[in-house]
């Protein structure tokens, strides 16, 4: 999948993620499928969609969009109610349902209807898991790049490492997508100069988990930011990296390289580390 | 879906996500069809199921389950390699495959073969839409709360509402997902007796969205923080919202109220107002 011209030509087909509810599930997993496909898409979102007058709204832009394209839109859709289903399904567009693909396959094997709630678990704002995702938010931000050593106890994680190695996008990822509260510090060369870790760390050791990042690339996002500084030369580079490594692997630290990785990537591995099995919810 | 208990009970079926990525697709998506029933699940993600050995694993732990519940595992998988999903498919599971189930027919439907890429289009660290994301990530960051009024030119959208109506989970959320640059703004008492906006704020008036708040909601919120004060009283947060809200109507500044809404449902909201038809990517 790459970015669509502004032109549209005969190759770019419209792609529709038609939801219910924010439409993030059926737009997560239409881009998941469509990086398969090494081709341009023209994308579409049609959140919400919870009336008959909607979906009626829906159906005719597809067929608007089958019309202009002479090709049929493929449409991703996770729609609950099987009256707004039906109308959308009558467009002239390629449909890949996902509620109804799956749902029903698994009322045969639990034994049970569905309760046809709409959207993601966590949509609920009153659920135990939404809570804790905006509790761990705000946690993470509190405590991020250092900012305070209250309630480190807390904690599920606090990860470290020098600045710009990804600590801080991957601690609000972390706290958004798993509800985890990862606080962050900073590795910098009072540290290193120290040889010891950041003050009021000592006692979590347990919870800390390092990143670390290829030198020249941790030059080039540091150059972005501050072009020309000698925070962002390579060889200021090298000697932190090498000096947070050396730091890490002293004090028993677990570290990963974030330097070829998402922080989806970096989170997902992280939660592996702190908690391989995952049985509530 | 709901809490599971720490012993497991017969109706309590175990649930595996499985992925040579994150697993954070199939785990999205394995979560909403969940959420359709009314039932307690047993989940277990195994994510970077990469190698035939992992896959291997992964075959043993769902037949494991297997034995252990006396039911059938449910398995969501995301796996594109074929010779990986073979292997899993050999376990006594109930299969929900995303991939071969939606990839297959749409490489009928396209004409062409799939790139058996892994994962979602932004694991990709290369790639515009990730850098995207992560600089929006640090521009909603760095103004959050009125932090800062530089580059706010460069915002997408401004969030204003009283203190705690969910401005800063909702910009984190926005730049996170869809790489929206989201700035904040709190509405505070000292604008509502200036009878202004913010200062710096009127010049990007086009791009302000509001959040308000019911004032019980916001009293309850409130109270978590700082209990029995002032800033937490009915009465204080009647004022502050009652004021926030004949600001914005005065003007004229689109607003939603964030009572009842998740982060996902104000995102989702917000974005369709400010960019409903979403053509790149």
């Amino acid at each position: 999948m790459s970015t669509s011209a502004n032109r549209s030509t005969p190759s770019a087909r419209t792609v529709f993620f038609i939801s219910d509810g924010t439409g993030i599930t059926a737009e997560t997993f239409g881009h998941s499928v469509l990086t398969q496909f090494d081709l341009r898409f023209k994308q579409i979102r049609l959140p919400f969609i919870d009336t008959l007058d909607k979906a009626h709204d829906a159906l005719r832009k597809i067929n608007d969009a089958y019309e202009l394209d002479g090709q049929r839109p493929i449409i991703f859709s996770t729609l609950v109610k099987a009256n707004l289903s039906k109308v959308v399904r009558q467009s002239k567009g390629m449909h890949m349902d996902l509620i109804q693909t799956f749902v029903e396959p698994l009322e045969q094997e639990l034994g049970v209807k569905s309760t046809h709630t709409i959207g993601r678990s966590h949509t609920s704002t009153d659920s135990e898991e939404y809570k804790n995702r905006i509790e761990a938010i705000n946690f993470s931000l509190a405590h991020d790049d250092g900012q305070s050593n209250k309630n480190l106890a807390e904690a599920d994680v606090i990860l470290v490492g020098v600045s710009r190695s990804g600590k801080t996008p991957t601690s609000l990822f972390l706290a958004m997508q798993y509800g985890i509260k990862a606080a962050n510090y900073p590795l910098i060369p009072d540290d290193f100069a120290r040889e010891k870790l950041p003050g009021g760390l000592l006692e979590y050791k347990s919870k800390i988990f390092g990143l670390s990042i290829a030198p020249d690339r941790l030059a080039e996002i540091r150059n972005e930011r501050l072009p020309g500084s000698k925070y962002a030369a390579l060889a200021n580079c090298r000697y932190e990296v090498n000096e947070a490594e050396k730091m890490m692997r002293r004090e028993g630290i677990r570290w990963m390289s974030s330097t070829t990785k998402s922080i989806e990537e970096i989170s997902a591995t992280i939660l592996q580390e702190i908690k391989s099995e995952h049985r509530t919810d």
